[in-house]
């Protein structure tokens, strides 16, 4: 793909708010979601988890289990395709295949608690949760390991025996960490030399989990012609499908998947947990097994956030120019290797035209569960280590944050941390739009009569978005609709947003276009929903098929009215012909004279795009602090972010807000609260707190909309960057009220009490001096 | 579509015998029919039927029904939408918009018994069933009108009082009589006059059912935005569409129908019956309705082929070349018009070359179930009045049947009763065929013991095969397979004939496509799968997207291997570079490097193909009868059929095994057996007589192959004309055993009795003069 794009004057559908196309469905609760799959003859599993973070597997006993009236089976690791520990590609990146399987079910060890060791299929959801109390497990318990420190540190208890780690090419063995690597560029030293200013912070982070509302189900059925059939709540069900083969050895084709309607996903949609165990059981009895995950597994068996140890040091000289930045982040993989460190590095100084710049980065090994992608991986640590540094540099230098920001900020031909030089991008835009918004020119009143204390922050952010394959088919109805089949699971509104970019091309409206997700053998490959891809790679998809059908419209109206096809002219939605005025048919005239034209009028699109369009966000935040609790209330927030385009700003501004929210909870409430065995002592959303819509005030939305040339419509993408600034914004504007710099999330109000007792003894020293 | 295609003399898919794709759902009983579905929230209704054949509804009270416990909704003809008694296009031809809302619920009069007259929708079905018995109607019950004779007949009772019948285009009002036309050729007095040998008879059979093994079934899910959700059985999931959409008087693409699994439709599973019913249910009650069929219901009340009264005069001169052929045929239309009569008078001369020919068919509406297509709708009527009439010119000059068949035989350029010239067809083949058969080279040995009879009877047969539209979806995927999107309902084996065609042309095998039924908006419009349009139109479809296919992956190979499109070569399933004799890939391996070559491979075929391949059958069967009891045995029996190309002989040989076994039902057992009062004595399978393999020999198949120009692999259809000529080949053999002329259907035993003791005293009095 190397078309550039230019932006049109005026859209008809683009940038309109229809009802999205599910939204009936949605609202009236028929919308079908994996637990509610009742197929004939099916039966449920139950899993039985390791009560251990840490622990060697000496001995297992199923043959209770299996005589227990109504089971059906029973299956282990031993059930499990033989897995050697060699990398493979199962779609997400290459991982060690022993490794993804004992992800799956645990063959030896136990690296994280709650990870599956056996699983058992009745015939209903109670006889099998019972039966799967009766297996007996016996465990070597092991020292947990449960912190980057610990894991790096000298002696640490070795997680995983078999790890071979990688420390800037070099291999290394008994290890816990598995990767290590470096972007370097410039002459750090001596940009430091050239700095007045100069701020180093290190900042610890909690795992963080996306609290999607459903949690993971699956219902598979393996069939004596080695068919495997799987519907579940997916952000891929093309990823589902490779993992499934990989995992399980079996061809893809021999894979179908199902994408059932999904409840939140954030990147934890992607990887598989229940689908390999379904379709082992299903395989052992030959039913459709199903089985749905409890809250407490979603926790403690499916993939959070890593948190992890950042350090960040920055300087600035005297003009107020960024001369050097150096980071380095040690995020934790969780059981099995693979953290969010590589995109954080990405992110890091992105905002930001720095000519002097290192950037450490590690993948290291705790017993945690095993981390997943959640929305922007990598970036809110990131960003909340830089950001506030960031602030703490503006504050010395008296620099206003937005001036600061744009003075310093990052343009076209700008090199990123990992070496990418940036196309057209946004950040200027989105600071200029910021400094103009009502909030940052509103005055904070700081005087409380209740000796509550306020303040303001602002934080940039930043995603690079990604690409990737899409595939749609469209398909024209005589009554002048078009039906549009995408495997793109809809998570957001991307039905709508698809749909959109379509009926923009054929002039029609958006809900003429009638968007359907099919299952892996009803539309052609779709990588996942995420890396805010669907809108913009979809959308181009769509796009492209809709230019073949107009084509394709215009041969047929050439056939109805006896002309060439060359002499049909398409705009603003209706045909003409190009020899005779008085021959016009819009889409929908058009559509019902196709009878007797030829075939029915049938075009697929498809696009395989290299890079996404990267775009940043620029956040605005007033906080108040009860100083006598230490609980934190949002008074303000607005969010100002370049989408490039947005194709359905209702939906655009629901992601923007939904982003800022979760923003909020890694930054006031949300952690994985562990004891020292290594179990989450926080696992239900009684204890994970979560803000709701009593914590939040309204979140204002300022969009941006810088086109990408690379995106027929200008999309960029738009879900993932509003998560990037929210903890640094927060933890500004809290320095902003507390005059302290919280470098521990989540600012929850322990923490906050802490370090103003500190400052005070603090101030009660100083005097003394 | 104007391509003319010649045969390859090879194929490496065409011609195989592969496990069909839906082998193991149907083996296992794991393919999902309607009967199985049950979506959250389900519900079930039952249909309240008229006990009178004829009538007029007085009076309806549904308040002790609406009042019962568990009741939900209850729908009368007050909850249809208005319809007015106009012509419309339902999609099946154009139907009097009253007339089809009244056949599928009753506004004001009854026309045939277990016509619906209202419907209730429960908590479940026990409580539907109760209910609907609450429903009180008062009738005013009218005389019947049961055979196309009392409908003719001065002063018969008006059944449709609004029909307007159309005599040779004239309007009749208050008539029984739908249409009335005429096909006359030549000069038939003259032809007449030049025959030596004339024989007229006169035929009478009985209404038939398709007797599928599965009911009807439908649920519906209609939700507050007008959308309205159908699954159902049926043969085309696209007529649903369009058939909901006009008696619902919903835009087309409101209504999505998924088609489920089939269990038999042979025509009778293309009009809706339950489906607007479920639909208005569920309006009401915004829940899913569920409604099977009992069987009762499905005899009485869904569409069996029409009986009706034939008569045929054929003259053929000394030489044996047929001069003239005059007919009439009255069909039963049922309680609407409609009948086959069309069809019929299409088939009835096609085996022949006849100078001189008339045809007269009438529409005839009587108080019965409104007929629907049943295999070959009208040519098995019109082959058993014709060639029982043939059979008995060849006994009267002496002529060899199939001698006389050839010598009369039509050929390409030879004019169909209806007028259409044949192109290329394959008559004289099938015939040549069927006499070097050992069937019919094989000597019957007529000595038995047991006084039994035994006779020797041949028939041929026609049906001119439809086109149509149809529409399928490629998907290459990275293992070498191909995902296939079809939208025609898998009644016989159409998933593999459609796959194989593609796999042909891609050079891979049949079960490297995996194809899927999609629902209306999964796939382009479809046509039914019907009229044997479905190997023919779908695999054409089907060969238009895998020549994309290899267009786009030729594009692909040459991205790789850096060469120009134009010089890839694709020759038996392997891409090569003209001008490096080392670049070779085949399908599979070229699949696994699309990685980074562009966007998916996905492409679409689409054809409209206004005519089929007309073919031919002939069919010898020898009897045994016990002239004690009439019994008849089917000793041996052998089908020749034309098929133009046999995709998968196997299932081509199940169509036509299939298709005599139905028409042997038609011969000796299969009837509707109406009371004086309109009602169906035999409404049930132990009393309604179909054939069971306990019934019959194995039907010897002999496939003749005359290529179709028309069809990129020279297909034909396969599955209507094997019903075409048993019944008059099993008459002849009758004959043939015992010397009398059977003229009415079926010859069941009291009817070959009685015509043995009217040949016996006919034979008694003759000796007296």
């Amino acid at each position: 793909m190397v078309a550039t794009f230019e932006p049109k004057k005026t859209y008809k559908v683009i940038g309109t708010r229809p009802i999205r196309h599910d939204g009936y469905d949605k609202v009236t609760g028929r919308a079908l979601y994996g637990a509610d799959l009742k197929l004939p003859g099916q039966v449920w599993g139950a899993v039985l988890r390791s009560p251990y973070a840490h622990a060697n597997i000496t001995r297992m006993d199923t043959s209770e289990a299996e005589k227990y009236p109504g089971v059906l089976a029973v299956v282990t690791a031993k059930d499990m395709p033989k897995a050697e520990s060699k990398m493979v590609d199962l779609g997400e990146g290459t991982v060690n295949e022993k490794h993804e399987v004992d992800r799956i079910m645990a063959s030896d060890k136990i690296v994280f608690r709650g990870q599956p060791v056996a699983a058992v299929a009745a015939v209903d959801r109670n006889t099998a949760e019972e039966a799967v109390k009766l297996i007996r497990v016996e465990y070597q318990p092991l020292q947990p390991v449960l912190t980057v420190e610990e894991a790096m540190a000298k002696g640490a208890p070795i997680i995983l025996p078999d790890l071979v780690g990688d420390d800037l090419g070099e291999k290394v063995k008994k290890t816990n960490m598995a990767k290590h690597f470096r972007h370097e560029f410039g002459d750090v030293e001596k940009g430091f030399s050239q700095a007045k200013h100069i701020v180093e912070r290190t900042f610890k982070m909690s795992m963080t989990h996306q609290g999607y509302i459903e949690p993971h189900n699956a219902v598979a059925m393996w069939d004596e012609d080695n068919r495997l059939r799987i519907w579940t709540g997916t952000q891929g069900a093309f990823a589902v499908r490779k993992q499934m083969a990989g995992i399980l050895k079996l061809d893809e084709s021999r894979v179908k998947v199902t994408p059932m309607e999904i409840g939140g996903g954030f990147g934890g949609k992607i990887p598989v947990y229940l689908e390999p165990i379904a379709a082992l059981l299903s395989k052992k009895c030959r039913r459709p097994v199903k089985l749905v995950m409890e809250r407490k597994a979603v926790f403690e068996s499916t993939g959070p956030a890593p948190g992890g140890t950042l350090r960040v040091k920055v300087g600035v000289d005297a003009s107020g120019k960024i001369t050097a930045a150096a980071s380095d982040m040690k995020l934790e993989a969780g059981g099995f290797p693979g953290s969010a460190v590589g995109a954080a590095a990405m992110c890091i100084y992105s905002p930001y035209n720095i000519p002097n710049t290192t950037i450490d980065g590690w993948d290291i090994v705790v017993n945690k569960p095993k981390s997943a992608p959640y929305r922007a991986p990598g970036a809110p640590q990131a960003h909340f280590a830089m950001e506030s540094v960031i602030d703490e540099l503006c504050e010395k230098g008296g620099w206003d944050p937005i001036d600061f920001r744009l003075k310093n900020s990052a343009k076209e031909g700008t090199r990123r941390g990992d070496g990418v030089k940036f196309g057209s991008i946004g950040n200027v835009d989105v600071l200029k739009a910021a400094s103009r918004s009502p909030h940052w020119k509103s005055v904070l009143n700081k005087d409380t009569t209740d000796g509550k204390k306020r303040g303001r922050g602002i934080a940039s952010g930043y995603w690079f978005n990604i690409g990737l394959k899409s595939a749609v088919t469209l398909s024209a109805n005589n009554d002048g609709t078009v039906s549009l089949v995408e495997g793109s699971t809809d998570i957001g509104g991307s039905r709508a947003s698809i749909a959109m970019q379509a009926a923009e091309v054929l002039g029609i409206p958006a809900l003429d276009v009638r968007p359907t997700v099919a299952d892996t053998e009803g539309v052609a490959y779709n990588d996942v929903t995420g890396g805010s891809r669907t809108t913009y790679a979809t959308g181009f998809a769509a796009y492209e098929a809709a230019i073949k059908m107009v084509e394709e419209l215009k041969a047929r109206a050439a056939r109805i009215w006896n002309q060439d096809p060359s002499d049909i002219l398409f705009k603003d939605g209706v045909f003409s012909a190009k020899k005779d005025s008085e021959l016009r048919l819009n889409f929908k005239e058009l559509s019902k004279k196709l009878g007797e034209t030829g075939g029915p009028v049938t075009v697929t699109g498809s696009v395989d795009l290299s890079t996404g369009g990267g775009a940043y966000g620029a956040h605005i935040v007033d906080v108040e602090v009860d100083t006598e609790t230490g609980k934190v209330e949002i008074l303000r927030y607005t969010i100002v972010q370049d989408v490039g385009k947005a194709i359905h700003p209702s939906y655009v501004e629901g992601q923007m807000q939904g982003g800022v929210v979760q923003g909020i909870g890694w930054a006031l409430n949300e952690e994985y609260f562990m004891t020292k065995e290594g179990t989450m002592a926080n696992s239900s959303f009684l204890d994970y707190r979560m803000p709701t819509t009593l914590d939040l005030p309204k979140i204002e939305t300022v969009i941006v909309e810088v086109f990408n040339p690379g995106h027929p419509f200008g999309v960029r993408g738009v879900g993932e960057v509003p998560i990037a600034p929210p903890i640094a914004a927060i933890g500004n504007a809290l320095h902003d009220a507390l005059g302290v710099r919280l470098v521990e999330t989540p600012f929850k109000p322990g923490r906050i009490m802490e370090a103003l007792e500190a400052q005070s003894k603090a101030a009660a020293v100083k005097p003394k001096r």
